[in-house]
């Protein structure tokens, strides 16, 4: 099977994701070795275009990428001609002139890596756009959990919170759906995006019940400027009826798989005693999301040399 | 022949112009292999010091360095401690004691490479100076001209727009007068520097005399500011006069070489059909860039390592 | 011996430090080859974590940790999850998650590094926090009279300027007095910090007198924001009584050895003809800075390999 672009998870086949994690778990034990490190890319030049901040997803696939001995260049919005009133397509085509090899896109617009992909030559990965698809968390939140429980099929999992602005979610939901979870959304419907049922998952803004069902919750980060936005009328009512704590947990009386794709913000969405807890893999997720970035900076650059 | 720096092409003779140029043919075909990398700067430190905001030049730098396989440092004026009141000597003799071997300075002041370059003992190669020159770019230019066209002697070259600020204009000028072309700049009389005729080239505010005239056009960069600073009456007059566009051209009834040194403002110096048409040698500049970057680090070190 | 992090120089035995620097001293003959690159940590990843700006010691860990052929990631606070409300403590955990090995990180909080060495696996490179320590920079200074010098048991060092406020005076006294020098400090008495004496330093007010008791002169950067924190009445003040003087050193009738951590402010705290003149060894002690920092990385991760 051959990648050209990874730009979401909506229209992944199952084939496909199947491979990206299989490849995964292969890099999960590179990484595992005193040099985690491959010759796999050598000579391959990556270009890391960040038009929106970022700290650990850039990061994440700055180390995938440099133990899969890539040439690493890096972009970001503050060091950048788009000041100076430039398209992101001609950045981008510039970029690509210099002989890139792969461009990885985080950018504000929905459907910007799309757009570029149509248009150079280059392989273009989704880095995330804008409250669209993030499509490697998705990949590693899915990875986390066939290694946390082993098959995705069947598995009940619940995300909680801004499902509306959320790309983490909108491609969990593509990719849990495609490999044959259950999902449900639980959040103020302030922040349910309309087409969410369209999208073949449960809807509830009841959290106790969403939690009395799930085996997995995936607890997203609440941006705090949904307040002054008047999406939700204060941090503490939201913490209130949406935040997830240990007595709530322990009501449902079974554990459960607890996510987020960070930044945490502690004492909001989640308690700092759920977060650190037994049933936190949130530090995985991070560990996990390198195999991820190293499994798809892989497959899309031919995927034919060994993997060292 | 050694080259100890690169300041600037004022002085530069025709046979340095054409070691580098020849150089970076050799390099053009480095970057066409299937891993467009050489061992040639092993070991070799160089710091990039922009002190202007820059991504397309600083990134092509950086690549080039790479594909040399030196190691490289960056550093820009937002994290620097410039604003802690250093001067840039004592910066630049700093990060030369930690023994970095090439320095690719870009700053807004004037001569600023060659105050160092009289100082330190690394190399120092000019990415900009001010309005002053921008070797490399000229370089570039000239490079994607031999390619595209032939031999520069005789080449008549339009060079079109804010000629009083472009050190990318007067790089231009000295190089392709030492080597023989003609050169006519043309553009709105407030953007015109006082010297120019004396530095042998021909002069006109008339776009379409100087279409008829030339093989290339050269079209610069318009710097939004220009009229918040009243040196013309506005974009759109700027536009009706000296934009470049389709229909001017071919009322020329011939093909020009079309090129600009990026970032365009599309709809303002330059019309999106030309841009993004047959004439247009726009990216191959930037893929060239890359090469003459190679070249001017390769023979700056030493030149004496094989190319590989 | 084994170094798990490098938090501070109080409490660092004399072998501690005796053994950093013998083996800085083998890594200042690897800068003096023509390639001043060996592969002793090659697979091991290094994440540089600047809260604060930085040009000269980050640009100084950097060039050491490459020259040790480690993967190198940098982090500054501009492009951090910092702003997004993240604790220092999440956002080093999620990069250690990426088997991160090394973390360099330079903070605002004292005390930071510490406890960030509690809290993670990773080993902890102090590169300055707060006012409080700044190992590395004293391990430099040290390493630098040992060269200049000889035996570092006995030397009389003064530290001049602002002690009060900075982590090199605190590091240099702690680390000088374990190896046996002697310290006086010298500063405004709003400069000077109430615990000093409790530190085994002499303190004055007075700089002739301290000059005359000195074999060395460590001259600190004056904050030029102390001005208007009403802690010096102004630069022409301090200068006047403060500021290192040719005439002044002339004054004492011996040669001393001059150091400054940098950045200069040159004509406020010292004389342009002392800093560059016959006694400075100000740039030497940059060049041992990355010697310095290529020792601590290296026994940081183990020393038990070749350093090549």
């Amino acid at each position: 099977m051959r990648f050209n672009h990874l730009l979401g998870l909506q229209g992944l086949s199952r084939e496909a994701i199947t491979e990206i994690l299989d490849s995964a778990e292969a890099f999960l034990e590179v990484l595992e070795r005193p040099i985690p490190k491959v010759p796999s890319l050598r000579g391959v030049t990556i270009a890391n275009l960040f038009f929106e901040p970022s700290t650990r997803t850039r990061i994440s696939f700055e180390l995938a990428e440099k133990r899969l001995s890539a040439d690493v260049v890096n972009f970001s919005a503050s060091d950048s001609s788009i000041s100076k009133g430039e398209t992101i397509l001609d950045t981008t085509r510039n970029i690509e002139a210099m002989k890139v090899d792969v461009v990885v896109i985080r950018h504000f617009a929905q459907g910007a890596p799309h757009f570029l992909a149509d248009r150079i030559s280059a392989a273009v990965i989704n880095a995330g756009d804008g409250s669209h698809e993030h499509p490697t968390q998705a990949l590693l939140d899915m990875l986390t959990l066939r290694h946390q429980i082993g098959e995705l099929d069947g598995l009940k999992v619940l995300i909680l919170g801004d499902i509306a602005h959320s790309r983490v979610a909108r491609s969990n939901i593509w990719g849990l759906r495609t490999m044959g979870a259950q999902v449900m959304v639980c959040g103020p419907s302030t922040l349910m995006p309309r087409e969410v049922e369209e999208m073949g998952v449960k809807v509830t803004h009841n959290l106790q019940e969403a939690l009395e069902w799930c085996d997995v919750v995936n607890v997203l980060r609440l941006q705090l400027e949904r307040q002054a936005q008047g999406l939700i009328p204060s941090l503490r009512d939201y913490q209130r009826a949406f935040g997830l704590t240990r007595a709530r947990l322990e009501a449902t009386g079974s554990e459960k798989v607890i996510m987020h794709p960070g930044p945490i913000n502690r004492g909001v969405e989640i308690d700092s005693d759920v977060a650190d807890g037994p049933g936190s893999v949130i530090l995985r997720q991070v560990t996990h999301g390198v195999a991820v970035r190293m499994a798809v900076l892989y497959l899309i650059s031919g995927g034919d040399r060994a993997i060292g």
